[in-house]
């Protein structure tokens, strides 16, 4: 078959690893193996190493995942009462790829996302899936010992994205712009927090499904004001019925999903008009994100970039109040492990990662202040792909 | 100390399995063995059968925490540049407690969630926590190889709710009756079904934050209108930014989560005046949807109350339009194993278990019907816990 980008470089990926097949279920890595982002997590996405994938989906999840780049979509029944079990319909199938792989005997060595901790939901997002004993052993009871955990493998594919990965992660940041427009307009003196998150989140969904070329949204939004925005750096804080004061100043964390890929922005505005105090700290942070911009490029290691920001940020006198990483790779779910702009991270940057830019200043009783935008490493250095303004007032 | 009813029925389900510990990191497990909800995946609730149970958390975290019914609530730094890697931390206290429970050395059989592939997300819904071989590993490491799957006892822990969990239960579903109001409140000729989402959503999010007693809301709405709602038994259906038209039935299929207790109602409505055909089908599936609550007691198998529901619709000409099981388990996550109300579930019901009963009737071109709701079985037979209007037209 005619190979994708995506395709050739997991081709490359397996015959370094010495694997014979990938079989994936996490709908993040559905959807980076075939271009399809599974409506829940009991689509299986198979790669063989040396003949055409194969996507196997319930029934009536079929003409969805025909819109993903592989041809050979195999269905089973699921969820009517006379359906069987899932994983014996899926083994099924993988009794049968095992048997066009292996055509005179032997042995097959599998990868499987055996690591995944943290899992990004599938369409129907009240319930994720998670890989644990039960598909293991079915893969274990139809591949045999050669079963090998491939999540370092995936993690290295996920951090480098093609040409329309990035086309789908710009969608997603594009919806994260109309979920900022919405908070600039919602925030005033009297609002209460939860009544902009449901308005930002609306404002995603609605407006995102009414644009062209997307056919699923979602947005999960924080916002914190005042002093509870000066923890906003960790998700203990919950938004209040309560509302927010004439100058008070509140976050927007904002993560959004538009067809399986992800934007993650944080802006800080302000309710009617800042301080002296906020200004300065937003100053100070703005110029630290312009630090982190300008260092970006590829060949430059992660804690280059963090340094970049974060001397800024100490140089003003705030470094103590900086607690957390300068940014994530993301693209594939809200947070990715490759990149990371940390101190302690020594690799380098290369042309394709996506990586968040998010700078923060947090003190303890007055208030919180983060800029986070999602940046694409370019041959020559960054491009920030969100249009938000970065304004303390919008 | 003293124990509450959960605890005591753990510590017999521990003994009787032979277990000396209890650890769990999944927040629905957290919720049910402690009675807090965490904020994300970070905390680890162990529960010793012969000795006080200890929660571990990131120390953000604690203050929310200590709602819960532990005293003995452990810290650690999470998330900042400097905080070792989570697991290392979660093992030192875990070594700790090791220590204490084995005065003179020797070796603990100790419970852990191996097999759980379907998991609720956690306050920060935007990712999910699963256990799989970085938790498995961290936990052989500090107990060796007297690791045991315990996620058959965690299903049957939670199977039958005390009353403090009936009591969360019944915040969650008036919470979804707040949505299923929004729901009726919205639908008209011209509406639009993604806005209905944000809608119900916003609705159920704000007032149920604004009432007494709930500081965490979240929803997860569906909404499909026409023949679009004739697909609504499965999760494949996405809905649109299309106007309803009038005459058309619509169906809201709604999780909610309030303080880790879920809800799963749905409600058909019309957008107008219902035809004669629409009306029909409605009484069918009232009918059955009576039949099964009439049916449910201590006592009763799955399979009986399935069946009750079921020769309604089937005498009524429309057996086949009705493919799915009649209810499931609910509570500590949106869709839970036990029990269920299906044909091949022959195992009795127990006053405290509280289950979905959601009869339906999908005709293909035409539309679909459904009424969902939650019910606890009682002493002598079943109690609604929704308010909601069953009616065709709210």
């Amino acid at each position: 078959m005619a190979q994708g980008i995506r395709e050739q470089r997991l081709q490359a990926a397996l015959l370094a690893a010495g694997l014979d097949l990938l079989v994936c279920r996490l709908p993040e890595h559905v959807l980076l193996l075939c271009g399809y982002w599974p409506m829940n997590g009991m689509s299986f996405a198979c790669f063989p190493v040396a003949s055409d994938p194969v996507l196997m989906v319930p029934a009536g999840e079929q003409q969805w995942a025909e819109s993903g780049r592989w041809s050979d979509v195999r269905t089973f029944d699921w969820g009517a009462v006379r359906s069987p079990a899932m994983l014996e319909s899926v083994a099924g199938h993988l009794r049968a790829l095992r048997g066009r792989l292996l055509r005179a005997g032997g042995h097959l060595r599998v990868g499987y996302e055996g690591s995944v901790e943290s899992v990004a939901p599938a369409h129907a997002a009240g319930e994720s899936v998670a890989v644990a004993q039960p598909t293991r052993e079915m893969l274990q009871q139809v591949f045999g010992d050669g079963l090998v955990d491939a999540t370092p493998l995936l993690e290295e594919q996920r951090a480098v994205k093609t040409p329309d990965e990035v086309a789908g992660i710009r969608r997603a940041v594009a919806a994260a712009d109309i979920g900022c427009a919405a908070f600039g307009a919602w925030l005033q003196p009297g609002a209460i927090e939860c009544e902009g998150v449901a308005a930002v989140e609306a404002a995603v969904m609605c407006r995102t499904l009414e644009s062209q070329g997307a056919s699923r949204a979602r947005a999960w939004a924080t916002i914190l004001a005042g002093s509870g925005s000066s923890a906003a750096w960790l998700p203990f804080q919950v938004p209040r019925a309560r509302p927010i004061a004439e100058g008070e100043s509140a976050i927007l964390e904002l993560g959004v999903v538009v067809d399986g890929f992800w934007a993650d922005l944080t802006r800080t505005y302000v309710a009617g008009h800042p301080s002296t105090r906020q200004q300065h700290i937003h100053e100070i942070v703005l110029a630290a994100h312009d630090a982190a911009l300008a260092a970006i490029r590829p060949g430059r290691t992660g804690a280059e970039v963090d340094h970049a920001a974060r001397q800024v940020i100490e140089a003003a006198g705030f470094g103590t109040a900086f607690h957390h990483q300068n940014g994530h790779g993301l693209g594939f779910c809200y947070h990715e492990t490759q990149p990371l702009l940390h101190p302690a991270y020594e690799r380098p940057l290369a042309a394709g990662m996506v990586t968040s830019v998010e700078p923060g200043i947090y003190l303890s009783g007055e208030f919180g202040l983060r800029i986070e935008d999602d940046v694409l490493v370019t041959a020559s250095g960054a491009e920030s792909l969100s249009h938000a303004p970065r304004a303390l007032v919008p």
